[in-house]
């Protein structure tokens, strides 16, 4: 497995990773999407059905790791960290380009949601789902198809929850095959990306579960650059929780792996 | 694999596809159905599992293409175009058997749909999901029940998603086996059917996600030719864009694939 | 494969089967279950996994057809009708030993539904999904958790909506491995099993598909034999046609798969 | 397999399985979180892919069992008790853990829902789902996040319920692979979460499908220990139901079997 191959799958793997969950975002809280108001139950199977085909094309070339929390997980099980580098370059770099594809695909809808007078007017701010958010939440109504957010803000529980929900999916894969850059076969891929609805669906109530710093950051930058009017803040005092909570999610993975899994 | 069995396998497979896709969408719009307003996630995952049930028939014979999209992808890659027009037969003969198999089992709720005095006010003119239809659309209430159209009209965009959640599904099938008429196994077939129902999670808000030629045209003739009164237009003016997104979509997964992945 | 151990599996695996859809029936449309109202998509998926747990269960021992329509598409293909009796009386007992488990269930629930006052003043006489059914039926509000019966009652709809679901169903089963009583790996059993989700979000909508005659007609006896107050009639004059629809089905999948499949 | 190894595999597994099913309960009824009110389909796979993410972790260790009705079942299958008790420390352990970390996701959540106005008021206390509660239930709004309870409350009925969903589950099991210890495959695990969320859609409306003592005990004393204002009772007349209704199934199971299936 050369660097250049780690690169350019999880490039491609976090890309479609990212298009397909952000884009579910989108086609569910945006106007004049067909999906509109399809529920968290298409929320989260947007976001599963993005780590099967993200870790499908990435698989032969990288295993598709995908998240900077599983690349840590891995590292901490194998003691390798020479391939890290490559890991988080084709992460982030994927992270963005899906989140800018998700603009592409949806441009018309984020354009009709931005000067929708209802929008404006604060009737309709929630993009994240069918919950109302914090009234005091910084970032604009269509923040939440970029990033995560809580409906609760509270440092303390925020990073709890995205500690513990991590930390469910890098055990997971740290106790099957995924480690040393072997590649999964496609049962281990389905059965990761329906593990992954399932902690959207069980975990994922309090913060929009990020559960990989690449997926919150890379779009949350995009969102910051992208010159959509009326967008909001980007929400930047939140940002370091959907980093800090996953990768500590995976440091502890990693050790209770070694403490009691070898 | 003869030019027979590669006809039969497409013919059977794509009937079966458009028959379940098609099928969906008429259970959850028209009127006297128990799926009616079944919502987003029925559909698809009604379409998903048409992908299922079709490749599954197809694929001894075929290796269950069903797209051209998949089909121009697949001849990139392995640079054999022998095969591609008996593909092209079966599919659009496929396609056309299955959506003209659609109105044989709903013709009662079409007729009661046609009939009812809301649909003929304008009151539940939306075919396509829960969302509203752009006002300035052509193509009357039932077309969406055999052909895509988009949300907001905007050649641009409409195309530029096409071809972006085509790329996506025709990549996935290009890093994996269904090459060279190499048939898919089963696993391969369950994966790409659940990643077909998480580009219509994702991608599917705008256009509705032809993301295949034969699935869009195909139809579309048998909705221009089905008798049906107030049936409204077949919106012709549209019906390129599904055409030349999908195949652009292969086209530019084909030369990703040569270019990074080989 | 002794002829008692295909009654034994199709028994325990119909009996299963049924206890699954006609409990996903029950819990979606009676009064005071935690489920009331879930809709199409969980009826559906319901089904479903009742049958990829009955398919499961009956696999060692008979295959898991549970389907007299399935025994029927597998004899004409394979020659072999010797076993189909023992298949037929497996099922048919599984059915009718299901259907009751489903009342022992949801015994409580229905008592509740028919004594419910808006129940019983028509307000909520729909047992079977989200739509209206058609005034005219006879039957009354609980015999959809038992048997199929049509939206728009039209015996040539009908039994062609049958028909063609149940083609679909067969046509799959044969081009796979279920035949001669061969075991289907849990592989395909998933796959069928996703794939009558399928046939249900996409083709149920106007009869509820029955696809299978011992699946209705078996429950419909118990429905008949209950003492329950205010359960209205069995609507017989319905019951011929799930099951010559699902059996003219699968001799049409059969012939198709003799003329075209080898 | 070492006693150390199977305490040590059932802790985790059960631990994940009670934190995503716990969790999905929480995600849905409680306010302030984004998958409020996303339904029983919502809840069923929560469920569901507790048991694939939690049987996946545990299955290297001790076989993924998780539950003591599917520990009792295995050890009559195959007459083997020696282990038994090792089975029973982790899963009633993993489940205190894993009901514990659900209060810490979701503890924003938790102190939200319990100062609620209207919640106070009754106008929202029905915590397992979108049906009515029994007026008479005791256990205030939350406690249907740790434990289960009976949309009616009738001994005979609730003890039938979890007696036949219990049985359907372990024979289902003994079946298949998982007996003497042996590990399931990945599919295995599959097919059982899959069958996990068909009985929860199927048989899950009278009580809620504890179908595992440890499942509801388990969470039920972290109810009573926890000291959240407003909690209301932990319904310990019910608690029994949950433990002696799954043994019963399981025994039963067992019992058929030996008597119908070796």
């Amino acid at each position: 497995m050369s660097n250049g191959h780690i690169v350019i799958g999880e490039l491609f793997g976090t890309a479609v990773l990212i298009l397909l969950g952000g884009g579910v975002c989108a086609a569910v809280t945006l106007k004049k999407s067909k999906a509109k108001d399809a529920g968290w139950v298409a929320i989260t199977f947007g976001w599963g059905f993005g780590v099967l085909g993200g870790a499908y094309i990435a698989n032969g070339y990288s295993g598709g790791q995908l998240n900077p929390a599983v690349t840590l997980g891995v590292a901490i099980k194998t003691g390798q960290w020479s391939h890290v580098p490559y890991y988080l370059i084709g992460q982030f770099a994927g992270a963005i380009i899906g989140a800018f594809l998700v603009w592409v695909v949806y441009m018309g809808q984020f354009a009709a949601h931005l000067t929708d007078a209802e929008v404006l007017a604060g009737h309709d701010v929630d993009p994240a789902g069918p919950s109302t958010r914090d009234e005091s939440l910084p970032g604009g109504p269509v923040l939440g198809v970029f990033s995560t957010g809580p409906e609760i803000r509270n440092a303390v529980q925020n990073l709890l929850t995205e500690i513990i929900a991590t930390a469910v999916l890098v055990l997971f894969i740290l106790t099957q095959g995924m480690t040393n850059g072997l590649a999964l076969n496609g049962l281990g891929i389905l059965l990761t990306a329906l593990l992954v609805v399932g902690i959207g669906l069980s975990l994922g109530g309090p913060t929009g579960y990020a559960i990989n710093p690449a997926r919150d950051l890379g779009p949350r930058i995009v969102h910051a650059l992208l010159p959509l009017p009326n967008k909001g803040g980007s929400d930047w005092g939140y940002a370091w929780i959907p980093v800090v909570g996953p990768l500590a999610g995976a440091a502890i993975a990693g050790g209770l792996y070694r403490l009691c899994f070898t």
